[in-house]
């Protein structure tokens, strides 16, 4: 057999990650039942689909389930350091996928490979960050024209997305994955919450009972890690600009501050907002001696590296994803994974069980572009009702729970207006 | 002083009402500073209003707002066993507001209540359930032309005003306050969470710690007497009907099961479902010995109550709000409250800190609806973002808690999609 | 049939106080299983017992255990404030015992209650505070030549009367039932941890979630209250004198403060610490305007009322159970029960079902000391571990848990030390 | 410098091993402040110590400690799995301790570097799991005359050294670190409790909202797993042989059931009793396909892993430290870390910070059995109060937390019992 197109880090990787992208597929028992229909029905035959996701054992078994449904694939990385190389090996070889990325590759590859993956001239994307559609529109003008649509998983790429839309200048549809009930409710916030608590732990082993952790940002993501950091017996404070979520934070049990109040007795901080520059120069000259920072929002952009460097004298790795800087005050500030998504730089991103369903979602929506590609304008779309429903309804099928059904008398009543106190 | 119209259960209760409706007060500092605000500009002036709500002290204080804003006011009661018949003195001899209400009232006597309360021919409606709207569409459709819009309080009542625009029989403007977010996820959750346990406390004196409690529905309120009660030590279990708020559920540690399935070893079943005969005569035979079952829904009617007495052979009062009721098997049910909002029935609402911001949504959706007259149509209307938001802000600087704001930079970065990874 | 001798507040109230005693023996079913077999085999014939106990309804079926078991019984309240007057009305009307107690009573008639319960020549006498022996060993020392022994309920009772062992003082044996692992591990934190909130609720119907509480001692009480707080999403902070369970407050998520560093941003102030003016003058002085302050210890000494009247310019009730005191600065402050034990004072004190495991141990204790008379020395003595192990035993008996138990060659495991890694 | 005497895995990694061990540090500051002391009063001077615990970043800081009080000491592990290669290098090559362990030694090498260690002739043994102390009795009797005493980390080596001196076979005083509160309330409930979800996370990367997890074993390290897996959204299940630690679990609100019972439910089964076969034959085979099981108690016989090979039909390694067992119904198992301590197998044992807290105790101990060498008797001693208050307060003062302390007149009172109600 002849290989695909590819540029990895090592192709003898190939046998251990399709070990591991097996162990993930075990947990993934929604997205092995569309996988088996798309055997049988090949809706996805003759679509050519450039992915920009994570790479990681559970998006290897969204690869499988579109190549299962006919489609040619390539995919490249939504991040530098969050490739998985030996899932990349085991998708060149075994699963029949061009694969484009290097964990720890520098930014001049990263979109290198971005631009290799379009090379397939896809007819439908997926992005994790719209980085995709956002060359597609700078510089790749003439795949716009072949392209039926593109589905986008997470909330910063769907915010960027909305304002092309806003501005006029988005030239195709996406779904955005991200409003599933049965994506955001989940991935972000019980596989997020699990997940960043994963990376820190394994950069770090440092006990989170007792500890100050602050948390920035109380969105799905934020509220995730707030929950589990709790849960591990920290006391949270959580940080917010929005006033109603900032209340619900409140009303959840957890103080409330302003970052720059609280960063002097903070041992963590956590980012997680969509924005930039949030713990900036000002609160990074607040932390403490011994300070620990990281982030779990999508782009590196949270923290402001730059400001800590310029206030540092030196810089060093002190354990794998972990770099201390000393400022000229002798105070130390360790932050991990070079600011990038700790969990998916230092852990290994979303377990399965949860990946299954925001997966079940993307390959559902591809089929439903295929399938509707005549009716979809150049917007950005939430994913339907059904789908999102048939999601849930697998999922809990799969984990053997039964759940109540409307009588006939309930159903009446409850579309009616007329039955009083 | 000659006292406004009014039915009540006793007049010298007005003093101690006054005290109680004062306390509250003392936590309602959003809606105090909306009412002084109210008192310099007078904005409801020239209005009539018809308020059919639960008859408490934080309802008083709302009373007082709309009065200090210039309106006329009635209140009647929008359940039969709410009433605190001490506040409806007080409304009468210290606030200015016609009252007809009385806690224990018949079903006859409560619709007669709110015919009177509309006699003062209301420019505006309040709800909590649409009574008063159902009332006016059924016999009293005279005083639609007089009607600038109306105000409801409740998820149940919204699905009913929905359901009447639906089929185009609503014939003037709703402001759904329960679609705040600065409502529903406060009022909803931490109002009903807490107050439910505190109706059932109060009813029964049981130890929650090492109970089996089973929630029926898992919307805004019952994932609020879920975390309640389990933060008080119980072993949860959740039915739904609802897949996606099911696998929340499964995800939020609870165990989801069919109501049939698991009655046998509940020690304490709840309904909030805003549905009928979710506890119906299947699940009341399923029930053990000695199991507690009460409501917190909006109407009596989740709780299949003839199916009950039809199962029994005797039935016996064995503490204030608690009715035995024994089968010919032998075994005993106890009903809580009659079936009705335990909260209400058995202890004292929602707390007043937390009606704080739904009230203070009232009056200004109120004033809202006054300045926009002319514009409404007979729809469901949500309340304005800029009233949500304000309702937050208010709320948080009353509890001295601190917020970030977003910089120029970080403004302009979240309206942009041109920065990449 | 000639009534009893009793001093109580009203006779008439018997019939409702004895509906209730019955609701709470629902939930005390170890108690029931002994009091059945003291019917049976008499145990106590011949004995007299004073008891100085909280007069609830779970006591209630405490009495009717020992009666059952052939004693005669006096009993006097342990704390002016916590008498059920219609538990006490029922107690002398329906279950043959003597009652000397009225809820409200003063300092004078309260000790006056005890020397009349004394009158009966008690061979046994039982305590909650130790005020009983107190009394004998100064007042009627005459008495102690015909005492077997007797019982103490609680931590504080324990600590004074081990200092009268310590010093030489005590003149007859004393079984420490506080100490036994089923009374202290559960009554302490799963009874006061709820019924201390229940109280408050009932005093103040305030909202917990969002507020920040504050916990002096993390004891046993103090652990339950501050678990059952977090779990209604307060934000809790703990005081403590001892390092070692201040670090587990700490591990347990909680942040510590010393208690005047704290008191400017506490709403609530819970005292839960067995000793006195804890919350001090130095520490009134402190708090923010609007705190509401509340003991649940044993003695209405944890909170210094002498000093907040002191304090104070006015005084008045603004609520049952609520008093407001405003400060020459203005402030307010809101004191509740009148410093006594709120879950007595307010609410119902402990639930039945955790009653039912200190009050099996009481029971059973009594019956110990009578079997064993003639060993025991004039000390103070733990639960003997067969009786705590059996109450454990029967308990989760009556709720259906099934346990696993060791194989033979696992307690071989156990004892053996000659098997290596 | 010439090398000590070590039988390691690479000594290059003696670096890599420093770097990690000095990042423990950071997390130890009891420790630190005891080895600064030591450094100057060289308490350990002339004593030989043969130390058998897990080799890990911690332990080395312990090594240090002894080191700089002035001991000569030899290291080896005690437990096959646990060591960490780069740490033994460490000690070896900067800090002066001879070394003989490997990760992943086979029992017979085992058992040899235990005698290796030993061959210092000891004037102090330090032991986690008393195999140093068993080896000393079987077979190198003639060590005993030299040895002062020795020192006992976990529960399980008390119970067998408790065991011996019941016996009358223990020949030389033991100081039980572990029932030091500052030790066994912390270590065993916030250190194994975090470390072990760690094991497991690093292990198989599930979810564990959701999933229905059972802890065998409800003793301070179950509930600190239970606490946190409850934390992380699952569904716990609890298995005990103690009544009164059955009831505490149903207290705080988890199912508890025998475990043949729950087996068939369970997605992940977690031993932590000290015990053997207690995930035995029968339960193994009632488990559902798919199961996760593993252990976290001190040696691997929890586990009945010769049944789960009888039961196989064959084993597999899925990922580094999973292997899946297929029993001939198709029915897959997946056993972590062969049954080892999975925190130490598959994570990096308990974070350092309550490691500090622990080995501070050890040193504290080794001290004082020199002090006190001819007073002490062969039994098992407790640690002595003022070290373990010690521990506590230093350890508060490293964190910033200020508690309360007692004033004259509280002192007083709780030592007096004159006071009355």
């Amino acid at each position: 057999m002849k290989l695909l197109n590819h540029h990895i880090a090592d192709i003898c990787l190939a046998d251990s990650g399709k070990d591991r992208i097996e162990w993930s597929e075990r947990d993934m028992p929604v997205l092995r039942l569309i996988r088996e229909r798309f055997e049988d029905e090949k809706p996805l035959k003759g679509q050519r689909i450039t992915a920009c996701l994570h790479v990681t054992t559970e998006t290897a078994n969204l690869m499988r389930t579109l190549v299962a449904g006919g489609a040619e694939v390539a995919i490249c990385a939504s991040n530098p350091l969050s490739t998985q190389d030996e899932v990349a090996a085991a998708l060149v070889c075994h699963y029949g996928v061009q694969a484009y990325c290097i964990k720890g590759e520098d930014n001049h590859t990263y979109y290198h490979h971005i631009r290799q993956a379009l090379d397939i001239h896809p007819t439908l994307t997926m992005d994790d960050g719209a980085d995709t559609v956002g060359v597609i529109h700078n510089e790749r003008r003439e795949l716009i024209g072949g392209i039926i649509g593109g589905t986008e998983e997470t909330t910063t790429g769907v915010i960027r997305l909305r304002a092309m839309a806003k501005d006029g200048v988005l030239e195709y549809p996406i779904v955005a994955v991200n409003d599933a009930l049965t994506k955001h409710l989940f991935d972000n916030r019980y596989g997020t919450g699990q997940s960043t608590i994963d990376g820190i732990l394994r950069a770090t082993n440092m006990l989170f009972a007792g500890r100050t952790v602050v948390i920035c940002g109380y969105g799905w993501c934020g509220r995730g890690v707030a929950m589990r950091a709790k849960g591990l017996g920290s006391h949270v404070v959580v940080t917010e600009i929005d006033p109603t979520k900032a209340l619900e934070a409140v009303m959840d049990g957890f103080e409330v501050k302003r970052l720059e109040d609280v960063v002097p007795r903070a041992d963590l901080v956590i980012t997680l907002t969509g924005n930039k520059n949030v713990l900036g120069e000002k609160q990074i000259i607040g932390l403490k001696d011994g300070a620990i920072i990281c982030n779990s929002g999508h782009f590196n952009a949270e923290i402001e590296i730059p400001a800590l460097e310029r206030l540092s004298v030196s810089k060093r790795r002190v354990r794998p994803m972990v770099d201390e800087f000393v400022m000229d005050t002798g105070k130390r500030v360790y932050l991990l994974g070079d600011g990038r998504l700790i969990n998916l730089a230092s852990a290994e991103g979303h377990p399965a069980s949860v990946m299954d369903m925001s997966f079940a979602n993307q390959a559902l929506c591809i089929e439903y572009m295929v399938n509707n590609a005549s009716t979809l304008q150049a917007q950005v779309y939430s994913v339907p009702l059904d789908i999102d429903r048939e999601v849930a309804r697998l999922k809990l099928d799969s984990m053997g729970v039964l759940i109540d059904t409307l009588t006939e008398e309930q159903e009446l009543y409850l579309n009616s207006w007329q039955e009083g106190t």
